[in-house]
């Protein structure tokens, strides 16, 4: 394994070289199959996980994916106190903790932060300052960085070379303002890997224009495309991947009423079985869940021959188990 | 190990072959006897423990037994919006976890599904349809079959075979309508045994009358007997063994305050010494815990000499470590 | 290691033989250089932690601890209701807790025991009572034992015997009225180990006379000395170890109000760089942190040449490490 990703920090999958990337995926695939040939690397090791909101899926990833390599993780529902207000600074919580633990790994959602864009990131870079050991975001209000990975190994796996495939990032309604980060890191990875991407979503829902930018860096050393468009039925056409996912309008960020009044005019928004028959035969379905059933994809989709949303979940474990072990 | 228990959710003890049982109870010995024995048969395995309810014993049995077998076992405060009302479908949630874990038990109350009787074993089925590794009911609002292997173990060790033995099965008051689960699974694992139980509780308490068709049917096959009373010094007199519980009135399900006025008539229903001197002189009182002192049983009951309370809770741990090896 | 230390609870450094401390410590040092040394020493080994109160190092430091030893901690947020007035005795939880686990690890603080001084202690001491397993005091209303040998090995490491050397323990504003379990266990541990000890407090926050009575026998014993004082520069003149603490007056315990009236007319109580310059040119300063930053000492105190914080929170762990060996 590259020795120089030891110590590493994973906030998005941005800031890691492409190879990095690469070398991950090469020993997630191997875990995958062989993952009893890594059963005790991490021995007497403790993943330190922090939760300023709740989780499921990246709680029993990452906990289980320790445990698999002979670890251990400890759940913590953090306190908003450490971020600043209360009684800890992150600089004394963050050198602490980095005493006992191999390394930190920490959700958090903009609500945490008083929906500031960007807030949440910049709390998960500050510990990643003073901890000095590896910092793994498990999702801020930006990046979300290990469901890139899984999303892309998934990609792979089910459509061979990314390179020329059409992605389609598509928008879907939601009850409630939900943030960018997926979003923002299926668009970056998916630029990253050369692949023909379209970004699909109504006036007002635009991506924050640093990760547009990105993007579009990407686009131009990769070799693929970017397209961004409000035409539903153009954007389905021939697409191999269909990616959905509900996000909150930046326009009226932290002010979910307005946001709503917005919002509501698109609750049709569904990725149906019809939008489905507009793709390729072979094209896949994927959401980084939890979904809205009815809302955001109806169960025909969800449940039907394109949908491989539980690979997708899966892989998450995978691609954690190859970043925890490159890293610590 | 029987090979054919391999994947098996354990829901109720009824649903379980007598044999299977058996096997299950020797097996439980046998970890209690050479816990040694077992140390590393669950290395790098977990078990995702959901509880939609707090609790003491069964959480710690679980998390300890796991640990002795060289697993580990992940524990959720489970969110009531997994079972329908909220933004995951208990499709999504079992069909996800059972991509990482490697069996699940779940702990749901009626509380959590509204009052209606049977809904929250509906739920625990519910994910044992969608998972494809074992589910193991760890308490809902008809079934606690854990408690029950704990509880047949221990007549076993205190009062050696069963068949023929006097079971007293007695509603005690309690401040609170609490769930039939203990009830319902003690009589059913008793009649399976062969026992001659008695059932005593007051008028307007009684069982649903699917467990007693059960109870009915186990006692035909069993060779046992079932007698219902509320005669509470007949029911005492000669009793081998003597298990206390109380349960809310199936009547007033859902309307605590209905039936607080029928429950509040028998508050003097407490096991004391003088009930206690009326059984076999080496009979054995049982409680699965918790209690409440001096409501449900006097301090001279739970500290004297017929108690085995404690050696029952510690069969929880072996049952369940038993379980486990068999149906992982 | 001593056997006759094997299955003794912790509840105060005070009440360890000077040389179980002197064993412990030497195994703690030891555990710190040679971690992988003790890497399978508690293999299927559980520690019960009870957690009436949130905790981030103390949790963190014996979870992580255990598993460093090859075990398994699992953590509770335990329930006011087991002590005495919910559903469950503490005989009955202590019992079945003993049944399940290798040792129970307990923090309570006064407010959930109603601010009645030494409460939270006998709830210690009764579960202590019941299970037959060691039990460790992770802080009361008293004492904090584990930060007590934290502290004593950390001035040992900075600066040798600490026999003779000038501690001074002083205490500072918060905006709370803190638990006197830490600067009561500073004391003991200090006078214990013959040191110069000077306690600095304004008029008001006296502690406790029976620790103040050990403190004294600890002096007569140990060849050291103990003056208290309200004189500031006078204090911190010449100090070897700087000790800062906040804690709230016995006069008015669990009368928060009367309490702040008294305490916010010390809130110019902080330590600075101006009296640290007062000290020995290599003095150490210490706090058990959490901190409050330039409320209870100043930026540039906490984070200047003389702070030792981090080290003293990582001995933590070691110190907790080598009296979970010793005891279980």
């Amino acid at each position: 394994m590259r020795s120089d990703l030891k110590g590493r920090d994973l906030i998005t999958t941005q800031e890691w070289e492409l190879d990095a990337i690469e070398e991950t995926l090469r020993l997630a695939s191997d875990v995958k199959r062989r993952p009893q040939a890594y059963s005790d690397v991490f021995k007497g090791k403790s993943l330190i996980m922090l939760f300023f909101n709740p989780s499921t899926r990246t709680r029993l990833s990452f906990e289980i994916g320790m445990t698999q390599l002979g670890g251990h993780a400890v759940y913590m529902e953090a306190d908003s106190g450490w971020i600043g207000k209360g009684s800890e600074s992150i600089k004394d919580t963050a050198s602490v903790m980095a005493r006992y633990g191999d390394a930190i790994a920490i959700r958090i959602f903009p609500n945490v932060t008083g929906w500031r864009y960007g807030e949440s990131n910049r709390v998960v870079r500050e510990f990643a300052l003073w901890a000095d050991v590896p910092v793994i975001n498990m999702e801020c209000d930006m990046f979300h960085p290990c469901q890139a990975l899984a999303d892309i190994m998934t990609i792979r796996e089910k459509k061979g070379d990314p390179k020329g495939k059409k992605f389609l990032l598509s928008w879907a309604y939601h009850p409630n303002p939900l943030p960018c980060s997926v979003p923002n890191s299926a668009l970056l990875i998916s630029t990253r890997f050369g692949m023909d991407v379209t970004l699909l979503h109504p006036e007002g829902f635009e991506l924050d224009e640093q990760i547009m930018k990105w993007a579009r860096k990407n686009v131009e050393e990769s070799g693929g495309s970017l397209q961004v468009t409000s035409n539903v039925e153009e954007a389905y056409d021939g697409a191999d991947v269909v990616y959905v996912k509900s996000w909150g309008s930046l326009k009226y960020y932290g002010n979910p009423q307005e946001e709503k009044k917005l919002r509501v005019k698109f609750r049709n928004w569904t990725c149906n079985e019809e939008l489905m028959s507009l793709t390729k035969k072979d094209s896949i379905f994927m959401h980084c869940l939890p979904i809205r059933r009815n809302v955001e994809a109806t169960d025909g989709v969800i449940d039907g021959p394109h949908s491989v949303i539980y690979d997708e979940a899966e892989n998450r474990l995978h691609v954690q188990k190859a970043v925890l072990m490159l890293v610590l």
